[in-house]
Parts: structure tokens; sequence; C-alpha cells
């Protein structure tokens, strides 16, 4: 038999779907996996394209590879991943490529990078977006790492991706050593913000109007079709639309509203800072969740505090255009954000990320995909070095045409006593950002009275005290 | 002469103060520093007191002290306390004490702890909070680690901390390991909040109201006459009086407005995301800083964003009382979350912290010192095991009166255009944390749609996962 041209070790939903993708296409796989029973399904049931081989050990797989050998962990991020290096380190010769599609911490991946390189291994370090269907039909794919390896992966990454409407794959080479894994951590920290926005809009549509699923079901699918279209939004309508088998009612309303969280989030969340990056919109995403977890305890405080909230006197339609322009606004304020900490990333990491190329391959395959992205593709094509989207001139008309209606939102869900947290969040980043002055001086001098620690003045260079108690 | 009861390694600010403050307490004192010119001016003008001994090298400072020796480690954070810790460890023997009274990770006190433990030495990681003047004249003390070691040191660390109104001294056993510095973390994070929120009211009464720096120093100072009463604020109202010796008019005026940090309040944030604890006003205190830095994009934003902000109409001195009012609801909320983070981490570090504890030692000598601290500590005495503050009947009471105020201010905020971030993020964290029910059920079903990750339900048991695309 013919030696494979990619091999896979785990064969969890995504290695799975990956395999399937690569070899609908018409690459030839070669899998294995700790349990043999995903080996077998895998073997015994192909999809229609080349004839998989199952290895009943690490060391079968590898030999099943053709050399330059391409075999791609699709592990639990953490101990698995390292500990599946150091299984398979044995059976590699230099100039072998290992491709970890996982969701690994950019750190961890920069730290295997270098190890694998002192011993000739080329390293790419993968994000992959798009869930299980994504895997299967076509991944956002973001690979770092080698550029060796690249040169010789990327036909097979490219066959298997994601087209966009104008056919370009979504994959591209990310840059040096984890850059492909800090990309996806902070593609995910985007998603995290785009969920909460969602949320957000469909909370203050639902007790401000009263509206019900199917109702607001409909709202979003009408929003899918303008400047809003995306993947997120099209699945909540499908979301809203759902009946409940048993109850005959909307599945919806029976879920529990505690949301869970994988961790990316939060990672993006804690790096912002460590960076000196502002990704307010994220934060709130990610600490909503650990409240909306805090459900007993809701609970027992929602008896304790009232809020006698006015009746809404608005008419309804004005509100729902509203609700879509702040939801458009405040994602356009998260992803300048995302997009800022990013480009603070590349150089706080040397990564040399290219910021219109992040944007096009996220236009398909990955869950954030949206229209949003064409336009997001365009500013960083014609300004490279744009310091924030909100300064191009397509972001910033069109920011300034909808910021009122933001505000408008923000405090009927204030007077209504609803929290939008996210939308609170990116109309105060908002603000901040285009303030010439904040209070910080304030904070300065206050910083220099207890602790000593100085300030500088708007009138002239050099570095001051004061002994603020003396008259 | 007679050995020193305490030593201390590290003469800047802090250790200086310090070293003065026991000294003036009665205490033997004896210091070493690497620049031996502070160590001169320290033995040279004592002040009332013993008569310090200065040490010319680490070897003979522990040679001056009594056994079981105490030394004090007054350095920065980091590997430079790694480096002194085994550069004074051949100097030591089995009992002896080492404190480390800087700024340092909690987890690098966990670690040093454990150490130092397995070579028989006691050590204390310390908090200490008060700044220049609280070292010298009284700081609020924050110690964890060895019991025997507090033993040991209780009479002189009670001997030189800040005293409260009712004499309490401040200081207190935090708990094993790390804990005294974990507290101190949070307690810095909580400045943080403390000191934007300060800041955002100064904001809104500045722009909508149009007042001076004078005039917004009298509404201070008055405003520290009442509930708000604390060192901030009294520091506020003297910043604020401040004159400009050069050009005669307000000081404040004249700093620039890009607020600094040293880490502390980054660590809380990421380390809140850790543990599971949300703490918004405290991310919205640290991102506000980094915003604040990013100047010259602010002002090519300004140019860019305008904003036609309504004429207020409303009444100025009901303004002002409304913005008294939020800027004391937020600094509650901003304290619960801060004590709820403190729980969540007690239980996830077995530190086994009692809140009551903390919150009366931070009554006096340190940064956030305010008359809030002894309702804070009231309610955790009456109910050691409340979830969090805002439940306690004092707490729900005030923030049910006062919440009305907060809503009224953050509008006319975002109506006028200002940011507030602090103030927004207290507020929606409020309105989340009474929610019987947030619109996280929708994130779950999206959740499972794309990635298959489940959900529960409100109306019965089990894990279930729904095939969102079949009709």
């Amino acid at each position: 038999m013919e030696q494979a041209e990619i091999g896979i070790y785990g064969l969890g939903v995504m290695g799975f779907n990956l395999g399937r993708n690569f070899q609908r296409n018409g690459f030839r796989v070669a899998v294995f996996n700790r349990s043999p029973e995903k080996v077998r399904l895998f073997v015994e049931q192909p999809a229609a394209g080349t004839q998989p081989r199952g290895a009943a050990s690490l060391r079968e797989l590898v030999q099943m590879l053709e050399k330059p050998r391409r075999l791609l962990l699709m592990l639990p991020a953490g101990k698995t991943v390292d500990q599946a290096i150091e299984d398979v380190l044995p059976y590699l010769e230099p100039g072998d490529i290992l491709i970890d599609g996982g969701n690994s911490y950019f750190m961890d991946s920069d730290r295997r990078s270098q190890y694998l390189a002192e011993k000739g291994i080329h390293f790419i370090g993968m994000g992959v977006s798009g869930g299980e269907e994504g895997a299967l039909w076509g991944p956002s794919l973001m690979p770092g790492g080698s550029q060796t390896a690249w040169q010789i992966l990327q036909p097979i990454l490219t066959a298997i991706a994601a087209k966009a409407e104008d056919g370009a794959a979504c994959v591209s080479y990310i840059g040096p050593r984890g850059a492909g894994h800090y990309v996806k951590m902070v593609h995910n920290g985007i998603e995290y913000g785009d969920m909460q926005l969602i949320a957000e809009a469909y909370e203050v549509l639902r007790r401000v109007l009263g509206l019900g699923a199917v109702q607001l079901s409909e709202i979003f699918n009408q929003w899918n079709n303008g400047e809003l279209k995306s993947f997120l939004i099209e699945i909540t309508a499908k979301v809203l639309a759902k009946t409940d088998e048993e109850t005959g009612q909307p599945l919806v309303d029976f879920i529990l509203d505690e949301a869970e969280q994988k961790g990316t989030g939060k990672w993006t969340a804690q790096n912002a800072l460590d960076i000196g990056a502002a990704v307010p919109t994220i934060d709130a995403a990610v600490y909503s969740r650990i409240l909306s977890a805090m459900k007993a305890e809701r609970q027992h405080a929602s008896t304790i505090f009232g809020h006698s909230a006015p009746a809404f006197t608005g008419n309804g339609e004005d509100l729902i255009r509203a609700v879509r322009q702040a939801l458009y606004a405040s994602k356009i304020l998260s992803y300048a954000q995302g997009m800022a900490m990013l480009r603070i990333a590349s150089a706080e990491y040397d990564y040399g990320l290219n910021l219109a190329e992040l944007a096009r391959i996220w236009r398909a395959g990955c869950i954030i995909r949206a229209s949003l992205l064409n336009d997001i593709t365009a500013a960083y094509q014609a300004e490279p070095d744009l310091q924030n989207l909100l300064l191009s001139s397509y972001f910033s008309e069109t920011v300034n045409r909808l910021q009122q209606s933001l505000r408008k939102v923000v405090m009927i869900a204030i007077e209504q006593g609803i929290a939008v947290p996210a939308m609170s969040a990116s109309l105060a980043y908002f603000d901040a950002y285009r303030s010439e002055r904040l209070p910080a001086n304030l904070i300065q001098a206050q910083r220099d009275f207890f602790g000593a620690h100085t300030y500088r003045r708007i009138d002239r260079e050099g570095v001051f005290h004061t002994r603020w108690e003396e008259q």
C-alpha cells in the first residue's frame, strides 16, 4: 500500500472530522487513537475518497507515513500534548513535521516549537475553528511555526480549508512559534464577545417588548440579511425557532442559564492585561459567564433587590431597529479591541501578524465568520498599519452613525434594570478611546500623593513629584 | 551592644520608614542595604527611640540579630527576593524567621514558604499597605505564613501597625503560605477600583456642571464628612485644592492624564478569572489605565468621533447629590466583588481567610481605609459565611436605596458622552447579580449548536444535546 500523506493521532470529534475532510479531498490518511474503537469506525466507514489506514500503535502510525512525515496531533491541550510529543519523538527523524491542531496555549506552542527545532523536527501550532461541521466541511485554519513546514503543508491545508465567497481558502501562514495558537485564542475571545452581545440584544428585546422566542427568531432572521449577517446570528435564529419535543414550547426557554467555558476567553482577557491591551467587551463576556454560573446566589439576590422600572413607552419597531444598530456598533467596537490586541501582541511577541490576512481567513469556516470581516479585511488591506480599526474611514463613519442607538439601548436597559455588561463596556471603551482628555490626571496625582510615584505634565517635559500636604 | 530584635534588608522608602517605625516604638533595629549611603543615613539621623545599627554586609546583619533571628526583606518583588533568600540562607539556622514585606506575587510566597519550611526557616509573606506615611506612622499589615513565626512577631507587629478609632491594631494573622500577599493583592485591586470610581465622579461633575478644581475640592471635602469618608476622598480634596506654583492655577489641571500601574491590579483581575470570581469594577479600573496611556491615539480619535450631547438641563445640586450616591453605591458594589473574590480564593487555596478580620485591619493605615470598612467588618462579624456582602441586611438596604442614583448618573454620563467604565461595570454587575434569570440559556444553546457542548434544563435533571439543524 502507498504510504499516507497525513497521519492523525487523536480521533475525538475534531480529529475524526478533519480526517474525513482530508480523505474526502483525496489525500491518503492514516489514523491512530488510544481507544481502537474510533480507529475501526474511521477505517470501516470511509467517506467517498481514499481508503484510510488504521494503526494499532503510534509507532505503526508513523511507519505508515511518507517522508517527510506529516503527523497531526488532535489531543486535549496541556500535558497530553507534551506526553504525545515525547511518545512520538523516537520514531521521527529530522525534517519530519509535527502539527498540533488542538487548542493549546500559545506559550506552550512557543516552547514546543523551540524544543522540536532543536531536534530537527518542524513544528506547526495550528488553530482550527469551525466546530464539528467546520472540521468536516471546511474549517478556518491558523497555522503558525516552521515556515519550511508551511511550504510543504500549504496544498493539503488549502484543500481542506473553508472557501470564502470569493473562492479564497481560509488558511494563511500566521507567524512563527505559537502565533497560530495565539491568533486562535483571540479569535475565541472575540467569539465570547459576539455571543454575549447577541445574548444581551435578545434579553433587551425579550424583556422590554415581551417578545417570545418565535418572534425573536424572526427578528434575528431578518438581521441575518443585513450588516449583521454571520454564522452566530444565523444559528441564534435557528436556536430560537427550535421546539422542545416534549412540551411543544420553544426549547431555549427550558435551557438552564448557566454558561460554561473552556478557557480560551479567559486566556484572552488575562493575556490582554499582560501586553497592555484593553479588551473590555471580551472581559465582560467572560465575567458574565462566571456570574451566570452563580445561579443559586442570583436566585437569592433576586428576592432581596427590587427595581421599580418605569413602563417602556417607546415604539417597539424603533427599539428593534435601535437594538440591531447597538448590536452592530458594539460588535465593531469589540472587533476593534480584538484587532488592536493582535497588533500589540505582534510587536510584543515578534509574531509579524498580518491583520488583513487574519480577517480574511476568518471570513468563512470559523465560528465568528461574518460579513463584517469583509469590511475589516478591506480596512487593513488599505491601511496595514492602522492603529485601531475605529480609525479607518469606513468604521469611523459607521460607528459615528450608530453610536446614538448604542447609547439609547444601554440607557433603556439601565432604566429597566437589565444587565447589558458587554454593550456597556463597548460604549465605555468608545467614549474613553475618543476622549482627548481622561480623568487619569487625578489618578496620577493620588498615586504621587500616597506613593511618591511621580507624574508628568501637559505643559512641559520632565518627571515631577509634589509634597501635596504642604501649603 | 545588645543584639537587635529585628533586621531589615532593603532601605528603599518602605524599608527605611518601617525601620524608623520599629525604632521609634522602642525596638532595637539593625539594617543593611546594597548601597551603604542609605545605611549611613538611617543610622546617623535616628528618630527618637533606640540607636539603630548598620551592617556592612548581609552576613554582618544576620550576626547582629538575637535568636530566633527576625529578618525583614524589603526588596523589589521577583527574582531579587529569591536571590536575597539564597544569599541569606547560609547564615540562618532552623527556627529563624524570614519576612518578605515587599509586594510579592502570592504564588511566589506559596513556593518560598514551602521551600524555607524544608530548611527549618519560618517564612512570613507580609502585605504592607499605607505608602510612605503609613510605613512610618502605622501601616496596615497582612502577615501570612508560619503560625509559629506569627506568635513570635505578634507584639512587634502590633506595636508598629496603625490603630483604628477603637484602638485595635491593624494587623492580624491572615492564613498559611502566601495568604498575606494574596490579600494584599486584592486590597490593591480594590484600591484601583476606588481610584477609578473617584476619577469618574470627578469627571462627570467637571464636565457636566463645568466645575473647576477648587469647587470640586470643596465637594470632595464635604463628601469626606459622610458615608464616603475615606483616605482617598480626603486626598482627592487636597489634590484638587493644590495650586501650581508656577502658574497659580490648580496643579491637577496640568498633570498628564496617563495613569501608570505597577501590576497588582492586573494580578487581581487575572487571578479572579483563574478562580472564577467576577470583579468587573476592578477590571474596568485596570483597562482604564491602559486606555489612558494611549494618549496619542486618543487625541487622534477625538478629532474623528463627534457626539452632539444635549445640554444638561437638570439641577446642579441634585446632580452633585446623585453623583455622591452613585459613587458610594458603586464603591459598595466594588467591595462586594473584592470580598467575594477573597471568599472564593480562601476555598480555592485553602487559606482559611476570616473576612471580618480582613475588613477590620483595613480600617486604618492602608490606602483604602474608609468608614465603609466598619460596616463591612460588622456585616461579616454578624454573618461570617455571608456569600456576598450585598446579601447582608445593611448593604442590601443601602444599595436598594442608592441604585436609582447610580442608574441616573450612568445614564447622564452616557447621554453626555462621558466614559464611566467602572460605574457602568458596577451597575451591570448589580443587575446581573440580582437577576434570577440571565440570557446565558441562549449562549448554552449556541455552544451546543456549534460545538456539541451540551446543556442542562430548568425542568429536569440531566445533560442534553440537541441536533439543532434538524426540523
